[in-house]
């Protein structure tokens, strides 16, 4: 079966001067995915690397470098999914933690459950092991870059949003995972998309799958991710269904957002009606193409 | 336009001894939102009153009657969603409130944002005024029934679980609205299906609205409501889309649980594959009826 992997750092708005740095930090997160997928590993371990990398990039607005609510605090969302089995775990407004995905995998894996919010989420992390670590060490990067003056002054986030990725392995499996510190100015409490099936993302082993960000609650009306799957399963190559989400996001809830999707041959397609959707993919020939 | 409502008052099992009880508490719940409609009230106010009535029933796994999870503690959920902008309101883990619902409907008309999980939901409902309650006030009927010795001897939940409403008013506009006190021997900071889009509920003003409960973790992984009403939009009436996704539900995650829909006739279906979903529905022109 071909390998292959899609990830993205968010779609945003004026961040022309700051590109390049978000280039480096998909590369990053892509080749990380790309070689486990290369060694024989598993597309829910590619896609789990892949996040890790960004989350623990302050350039990203996932992880550490989160954006902080209007509390000053760091709230983070994440989920994870496997195609084969739709099995799926997830939090929501977990604080002290430094990589989410990972514990959305470990709800995903450990418990009956697919999603745990607050506290109960950082409980679970410390019952599996995960180390827990003050809030402070998580504002950097995009959590800082708009306080001060800036976020007094009532400006809108400049950043990019949540980050994604999907591999698919030589056993055929696809698996999606996503990862985000949600938005600046959001109210303590507030969960997007993100962590919510079939909203930010879905995988679906007789399908494909998607990974979207942007305005979350623009997103979650019209279940973005599945809706833009179910568009594939109607005949859409990844490409049109891209686009065609993206028609359906502008005309019916005038939303903002970007999307990556892949089939279960490998192939992908990408839309998104901001500025940049920073974003790379490795195909089954080892060739790196990154957008923004 | 004709008026039309249904409420559910959740899927179980082995709990034939006391059908009686939850067929008064269903009827008590739809009559409230039909009179609401009866005198040209709108349909979220409907859906609203319905589910508050159950929340505020004890024998109703919602609001007062809740199931404690693994700590012995309340943890509730619900969503509400206004089919004719898509507009949604939810809250998560919300924990010293009666009516969760009504903190929902503050989310969706009140906030930016469309969910809030944890502490920070119970924070923005005492922000809106919303009477905050020692959480053994809503530890009665249905969250005691399995405690002691039953609870540890690991029996499995034997009443019902999610509540939910839908209603159709007569400017033909389309609302739906669930709550839950989640699954019993839950994990602290599990969610369910019930307060995330499209999974426990979803309304859409062109198609009509489905209100689920069941084992949440099942009907999230196939977005049972909206996938339902995905076949409404592809042909189905409301009986063939609620035997369909059973179908789907029994045959791609061996899923137990139970979905009323409604179309904008004010038309219904209804299927579960538990032994009992108490269900009842008044039609435009006054006649109810009533499902056990």
């Amino acid at each position: 079966m071909p390998i292959s992997i899609i990830v993205h750092g968010g779609a945003g708005n004026d961040f022309d001067d700051r590109v390049d740095v978000f280039e480096r930090g998909v590369t990053r997160s892509v080749q990380a995915g790309w070689s486990i997928l290369k060694n024989g590993g598993t597309a829910l371990d590619a896609v789990e690397a892949a996040v890790r990398v960004m989350e623990d990039d302050p350039t990203f607005d996932a992880g550490t470098g989160s954006y902080l609510n209007t509390a000053g605090e760091v709230e983070m969302d994440a989920f994870i999914m496997d195609g084969a089995t739709l099995n799926n775990g997830a939090v929501a407004g977990i604080q002290r933690v430094k990589n989410p995905i990972s514990v959305a995998r470990i709800v995903m894996e450990h418990t009956p459950h697919s999603l745990f919010v607050g506290t109960g989420a950082e409980t679970l992390a410390r019952q599996f092991g995960v180390p827990v670590c003050p809030m402070e060490e998580l504002v950097a990067g995009s959590s800082s870059h708009l306080q001060g003056e800036d976020l007094l002054a009532g400006m809108k986030p400049q950043g990019l949003d949540t980050v994604g990725a999907i591999a698919l392995d030589e056993s055929g499996s696809i698996a999606a995972a996503i990862s985000t510190g949600g938005t600046n100015e959001k109210m303590p409490g507030r969960v997007g998309d993100s962590p919510l099936i079939g909203c930010g993302a879905y995988a679906d082993g007789l399908l494909g799958a998607a990974c979207g960000t942007g305005r979350g609650e623009d997103l979650m009306k019209i279940l973005f991710a599945k809706t833009a799957l179910d568009r594939m399963a109607s005949g859409l190559n990844p490409q049109e269904a891209a686009d065609s989400i993206l028609a359906t996001l502008n005309e019916r809830v005038q939303g903002e957002g970007g999307i990556i999707l892949m089939n279960m041959r490998g192939e992908v397609g990408s839309a998104y009606n901001t500025h940049h959707m920073v974003h790379a993919w490795i195909n089954a020939d080892g060739e790196m193409t990154l957008w923004t």
